[in-house]
């Protein structure tokens, strides 16, 4: 019999979700040295993971698992994280975001409250292009969602490869002021490693020219003075800002007060739990018949 | 030689893009006997029609022609209009305002303003059931955007059949009601003939379940009062019109006190003079040829 052990804000609504799935040999326990699975929101378990002594298997119910792949943290178990489904959520966050400043489409709601017919000039979003850092699910989803709406989309990775022909180009990482020079719009959608901290600095963004750019993937990403001082000199437009290196973000930041800076809670791809547990039941009957589990994550690379 | 007279707000606009485009055997003149083809937004020459004995070929600026199309009108040339252009923009404008509205953008740049961090409940758009009314160039366009941000996509027009795979299914007029009653987003890109009169009515209206209803066609397909009785008993959730029977919206209309109708100028797809001289050069050239002409319309259905 395995024994998994849940560590989540939304525990409940887990714990029935699992019932519900009845998987096979499988059963819920709340006492950690029992458990040999474990589902949970990594910030929760992180500093608890030498509780579990049984330990195999941990799905983490984030995309993001930075908080467990620290250097000092065990490593003697398999993680896994969820993916599939954030490309689609991050997608609508950037287009909605894009589309309305592109289209004044909270103006024209504010024109309405005052009953104003006021035609605003304005230029299509194709042929914009988008620079996306960060080339996996995520990455390769939003670049197919804005290619569809006229985007020509450039990647940035590791490799420089292509994952998917929805990309124009990708660079590699050390290429990276070349494809920021050529940004209308600029998502990053990387992970929290140590290659990643600060990559969007002062001297990074110096090489946009009035770019849009939004953080949807880790705070780490982003250097915090570097990004005012790009706004400063115009080379960033505006920023909008889902992660932070504090969150939720302490109301006397800086970024509060800047006008062209747009700040959200941490909501660009929420986790819902019944897509976290479509995927904890594939890798469950894979962890059960003792195959390989998916979305396996590489402590080393930390993602 | 061929003769080219202007009619429009953009005439001068016009009348450089056409010294750069610099075409055989074409000048323009500013005398209407002389005029053998006219570049015009319809409503400005719509009443002028008859003081051009030489007119053989009118090219629109706009994609909507009912301004030229009315029975009283003369038929003796040939009328074009503008395509493949407004697909995109008409697509920015929906995705637009259903993004606002699914993920609280708006709302998050107004609680930036009260320095809140407020995470929003939301829902995916994937799943979403989109029906379009009207398949042409704009509705298959919408439809492939849409499909391509995760959206079920139904159309509905005269003859039942798919004109793009990006259609789920499409519906024959007659069955507009089966159409409506699954859609969470009704987009009408239909063109004002006597068969859209009012084809969005108290009655066709009451299919619908808390749907979304964009207008982006022409005014004349819905009918005004049985939309405000459509949004009283719930059957539509909100309507975003850009499109009126009168133009601007007269200032005393109820539609302005309405929360669930939130009104625009007549600007989801606006005729860029770019994209309108690409078209009549290259229609022109045809001409020239005696070739046939593209994007003519038919006056008998109206587009």
């Amino acid at each position: 019999m395995n024994k998994v052990l849940i560590v989540s804000r939304q525990h409940k609504v887990y714990r029935e979700l699992l019932a519900q799935a009845a998987l096979p040999d499988l059963e819920v326990t709340d006492d950690p040295h029992h458990a040999n699975i474990i589902l949970a929101d990594p910030p929760r378990i992180a500093d608890q993971l030498d509780c579990y002594p049984q330990l195999q298997w941990l799905q983490s119910t984030f995309a993001g698992v930075d908080a467990l792949t620290t250097e000092q943290q065990r490593r003697d178990y398999q993680l896994t994280n969820v993916r599939g489904y954030f490309g689609q959520l991050i997608s609508e966050y950037v287009l909605g975001f894009v589309i309305d400043r592109f289209r004044h489409i909270s103006h024209y709601q504010q024109l309405n409250q005052a009953k104003q017919w006021q035609p605003q000039p304005y230029r299509a979003l194709s042929k914009l292009t988008m620079v996306i850092l960060g080339t996996g699910s995520i990455g390769s989803h939003l670049a197919r969602s804005c290619r569809a709406l006229g985007f020509k989309v450039v990647g940035v990775n590791r490799h420089g490869q292509m994952p998917d022909p929805a990309f124009h180009r990708c660079y590699r990482d050390q290429e990276l002021e070349q494809a920021l020079a050529q940004a209308d719009v600029v998502v990053s959608t990387l992970p929290a490693t140590t290659a990643t901290d600060d990559i969007l600095n002062a001297t990074s963004l110096s090489h946009c020219q009035g770019a849009l750019l939004f953080n949807v993937g880790r705070g780490n990403a982003v250097c915090e003075q570097g990004l005012l001082t790009a706004i400063d000199s115009g080379h960033i437009a505006h920023a909008y800002l889902d992660v932070f290196k504090q969150e939720p973000l302490p109301a006397e930041h800086p970024f509060w007060e800047n006008e062209h800076i747009t700040i959200t809670p941490h909501i660009a791809a929420e986790s819902f739990p019944e897509q976290v547990m479509t995927i904890f039941s594939h890798n469950y009957r894979r962890f059960h018949q003792q195959q390989p589990l998916d979305y396996v994550v590489d402590f080393e690379q930390g993602y």
